[in-house]
């Protein structure tokens, strides 16, 4: 075999070895970003009534979440439960919580919701002006906290339950905020980051916390009511 | 030039022209693939309570199902609201709808779900066992049209508002199928065919499906009651 010959076989297999390993890398990069592209955002759904768990483990600021918590309380320990991913996913919150509930009367979920607001996380609560005077209801509680909490102000219920975390996380479903939702009723949630989901879901809840505005249907009344605490009242149970 | 070196770069040049096109061919296909894959399966949000309008033409089976009707109620036409978006995605139904609602009292979706039945899908209803009774219960009229229908056999509430039409689309929200949570309430409805997110509620029919079975609970009675017509009561309304 000449030189030139030679040469020319050696060049032609370097550049096809060449290319090879670059489409085998292109075609590796390619295999992955479709794989994360069919897993797309998160989406997740949670059926409830949920078993009773202690969720002690929850509340603590500890990184190690999930590890076993020391509690010393009867219920079951370290369970994943539906309640518990719910109450996960409500409480990795960073930045913006705004909750549009029917009735809100879970001391649980209620507690979370304190315990953001103490961290520092910008709690806004759209609520029923019926439903936030049910027996139990965390509604006084919160606006006692400070949190500003505003109610519909037609003669309509405010039939939502769902909230958005941090500006693009929803949570929705037919669950209201209560413990008879939770540990009895057959109910659902959603959880889901398409955007497609949550932009509108933002928006609905920025045009009814625009339109349940108490400057607007009092505008001669100051303070204005939206902080103020409500007296806790008994009404029919949901 | 030479023959031979002309045949050569003939050669080359018709090779290389043919991958181009193939290359091209491929890269025109990933685009479109792409494109579709980053809209995804359906994903739409409705928010109620919505505008009255006629919704009579939804239910003809005229192909030309988005021309204005000739009905001549005084309501307006031909306008596109949460409310017939409802409509429609029930309606593309063609071969099955499981649904599973809390309380069902709108008489346009009960003529929606009878007109289904008519055109011979499988529908499949469960619902809660108190509610089935409100005032304008569609509940009746289902069973009596020999639609198979179930309620919540335990002491507890049924209290999920959602449907799956076609095994596929999924209709899910705070809902409840009633006049005032269409017309009046704070309401939203999401529609998905997200795999990840319809098939955990397919799941969760057929379990509350098969667990409330007449069959498991009355073994000796005879023939089984979830066909039978139920009474026409009066209960609280929603």
């Amino acid at each position: 075999m000449s030189l030139r010959r030679t040469v020319k076989v050696v060049g032609l297999g370097a550049l096809a070895l060449t290319l090879s390993v670059e489409w085998l890398d292109w075609l590796r990069r390619r295999l992955r970003w479709w794989r994360r592209g069919r897993q797309g955002p998160l989406k997740e759904v949670l059926f409830f009534p949920t078993a009773i768990t202690c969720v002690e483990h929850l509340y603590t600021p500890d990184p190690r979440i999930n590890s076993p918590c020391p509690c010393p309380c009867p219920l079951p320990h370290g369970l994943e439960t539906s309640f518990t991913r719910l109450l996960r996913h409500l409480l990795s919150a960073a930045a913006s919580l705004d909750l549009c509930v029917f009735a809100f009367s879970s001391q649980e979920l209620g507690r979370a919701v304190l315990l953001l607001q103490g961290r520092g996380v910008a709690v806004r609560v759209l609520t029923d002006r019926d439903y936030m005077r049910i027996t139990g209801s965390q509604i006084g509680a919160l606006r006692s906290a400070g949190i500003c909490v505003r109610h519909e102000m037609g003669a309509v219920h405010m039939h939502h339950k769902f909230a958005v975390v941090d500006g693009r996380r929803l949570i929705t479903g037919s669950l209201n905020w209560t413990l008879t939702a939770i540990q009895s009723n057959k109910e659902n949630i959603l959880v889901t980051e398409e955007p497609d989901l949550v932009l509108p879901f933002i928006g609905e809840f920025q045009q009814l916390w625009d339109a349940n505005d108490p400057a607007r249907h009092y505008p001669r009344a100051t303070p204005p009511s939206d902080t103020l605490a409500l007296p806790r009242e008994t009404a029919p149970s949901v």
